[in-house]
């Protein structure tokens, strides 16, 4: 029995992108199958070159370019944008995150291409306005700061990052998602859709169920809600641990386990526990210091405890207990070693596609031949430095 | 002119989940313009009674049902389960974030269900399966420290976690682009497909590339990697900010406008400053401190130094600065007031649909009707208290 072909076969994707936004959009749909190039100047996406292991070929863009087709090109020339535009004509997706709807750099702008190929899906990602009219160089933790992940995270009045570019990366979902839907639609209407991602825009709604909750009805006033205790912390003798008793049930059990049973009568409400959560946790700590983490873990569990180990980034490809959990790959690549990869979801009980990222140029010829370049057209790009 | 029909139109979605990332996948496909049915229990969904405002409405609740219709059956009735069936035969789309494939309360099965509607798109997400065979109650937090996220987020060796349910809103997103996708593919294939979403999995191919960048090429040893300083942050005379002098020409520009010009060339790279950056942000404290923010944002701004507020989340809706940024809207809910409503994009210059969140049940006559149902049959399950 053959595989089925995955859910994007036959959807051809440019990618003009810079940065992670970009890119990590279009990773997910080689993902899912479609076919994306990645149009690079001549010196390639700057991400190659951050901590680079071999030439052109970093753990960061890797991990940004998984499945892709690398094609080098000066679009500042007339015959690079020529390519561009071809690219561009026979195209499903167009995905980029310029700063502007026109890229001056580049000479081209959105509503040419669509105009020239109307079944183009073309999605964008644009950063912080900043009250101007023109967006301006946004970092992730601009983004962070500005819709108020920052304070939220912060402590003692003192603002702190959530340790993950965020921003970039649920923009860079939000825009998978526009795509797609732009793509169903038109299997209907024929015609491609602009799908408009902003960073700030689609953090906030991203957020918003968490962060908003107390700002999400207009009349009330905006108290500072209590600092949420996400999980309980403890110090097992081998190392860290989270439980969660968010029930009666389970915090009756816990307490019972811990050898503290008259904690289940004074802290009887999930508010009570969530308020003096420090004073429980400084308590519950000298059973858990006495045990090892799995056995905690065991115990905790056998009692219908929720609890999980706080794992350091290595061990979370070790951790027994996420055997059945996490699925990483393994693939060579010449000069740097090998290297993991990882996708988000499966179908019918397979992982997505995995394809290597590629080095620079890789498929420039394959890819200018598919457009009908002739081999000596070809040679003669490369004698030119128009293609890499 | 009349506006495009949204996406999804046309699109018929089920939801029988609970809890945040089923019924957020499901509020996402409904902005999107999927018909979204929720099936609710007679007492509905558990976070209608969190904090609530109304009789069975909260903010929680809206948060993640925005679009939706709300149908209350009990599901443990034959001719409630008949209910679902039909529903089920005409739908497109199934979202759930069941323990497991069988859900034994609903005597459902994923299988039976495909193999009576073979186009039937099944979206599901499941949370950790602790080593065990079958997944157990699983929380945001526990995801966030199995994978890793609790321990990067911490600080000497104490873990902390990410403000946000990260993980279920992140398996949210993955599922929603599995089954956009899945739906797409059936555009050709005819049969639907199982998306699975396993919350440590995405949560885990979200925060690859930040957080896993130092393990992704095997050979090297996972030193810890330096805590990376994502922005810098000042105290302005009336608030905090962040500014992130990333090129070098941006930090020269920094250290003129502070009046430390000598900081230029002692910490030349972007490395060096990474690593002072507590005795950078120190030094160059008190020209923020003379400042109000909006003036320090300006100055900053015109030597071209990327910078943004640190907005509280009730800041986040007035800041100026965001006004072009932000798409918030009002709706007017009985008995609840004025609610605060947000979606992540948009399609041809207009955000995504916009439509309540449901009453419980007020669309059971409704869709019962739809389904083929006549009024003497839903008045008698009304009578039997099989439906409300």
């Amino acid at each position: 029995m053959t595989a089925p072909a995955p859910p994007l076969a036959g959807i051809r994707v440019i990618e003009v992108a810079a940065a992670l936004s970009g890119p990590i959009a279009a990773m997910r749909l080689a993902e899912l199958g479609a076919d994306v190039i990645k149009v690079e100047g001549l010196d390639g996406d700057m991400t190659r070159n951050i901590r680079s292991r071999a030439p052109g070929m970093s753990a960061n863009y890797v991990n940004a370019n998984l499945g892709k087709r690398s094609v080098a090109v000066d679009l500042a020339t007339g015959p690079g944008r020529a390519i561009l535009d071809r690219l561009l004509d026979r195209a499903d997706v167009l995905i980029e995150n310029w700063r502007d709807d026109r890229n001056g750099k580049l000479n081209l702008d959105l509503d040419t291409a669509r105009q020239r190929n109307p079944r183009l899906v073309v999605g964008s990602v644009r950063g912080l306005h900043r009250g101007g009219g023109k967006p301006t160089r946004t970092y992730d933790s601009h983004v962070q700061a500005a819709v108020g992940l920052a304070a939220e995270q912060g402590q003692d009045g003192q603002p702190d990052f959530m340790r993950l570019n965020i921003a970039d990366r649920i923009a860079a979902m939000a825009l998978v998602q526009g795509v797609l839907a732009a793509l169903l639609a038109r299997a209907s209407s024929g015609r491609g859709r602009r799908v408009s991602v902003s960073m700030g825009q689609a953090m906030l709604a991203f957020a918003w169920g968490d962060i908003f909750s107390q700002v999400t009805i207009v009349e009330d006033e905006p108290a500072p809600a209590p600092r949420n205790r996400i999980g309980m912390l403890a110090h097992a003798a081998d190392g860290w641990l989270c439980y969660t008793p968010v029930r009666n049930d389970e915090w009756t059990a816990l307490c019972g386990l811990v050898g503290m049973p008259a904690y289940a009568s004074k802290y009887p409400t999930r508010d009570s526990r969530q308020r003096d959560s420090q004073v429980i946790s400084a308590a519950f700590q000298s059973w858990f210091a006495e045990r090892r983490r799995p056995d905690a873990i065991r115990e905790l569990l056998a009692v219908g405890v929720p609890c999980a180990p706080v794992n350091r980034p290595p061990e979370v490809l070790t951790d027994p207990w996420l055997r059945d959990e996490i699925s990483v790959s393994l693939r060579d690549y010449t000069g740097m070693g090998t290297l993991r990869e990882i996708g988000p979801m499966s179908f019918d009980g397979s992982a997505a596609t995995r394809r290597p990222a590629p080095p620079l140029g890789k498929h420039t010829d394959e890819v200018l031949a598919e457009l009908g370049y002739s081999p000596q057209q070809i040679a003669a790009l490369h004698a030119d430095r128009v293609i890499r």
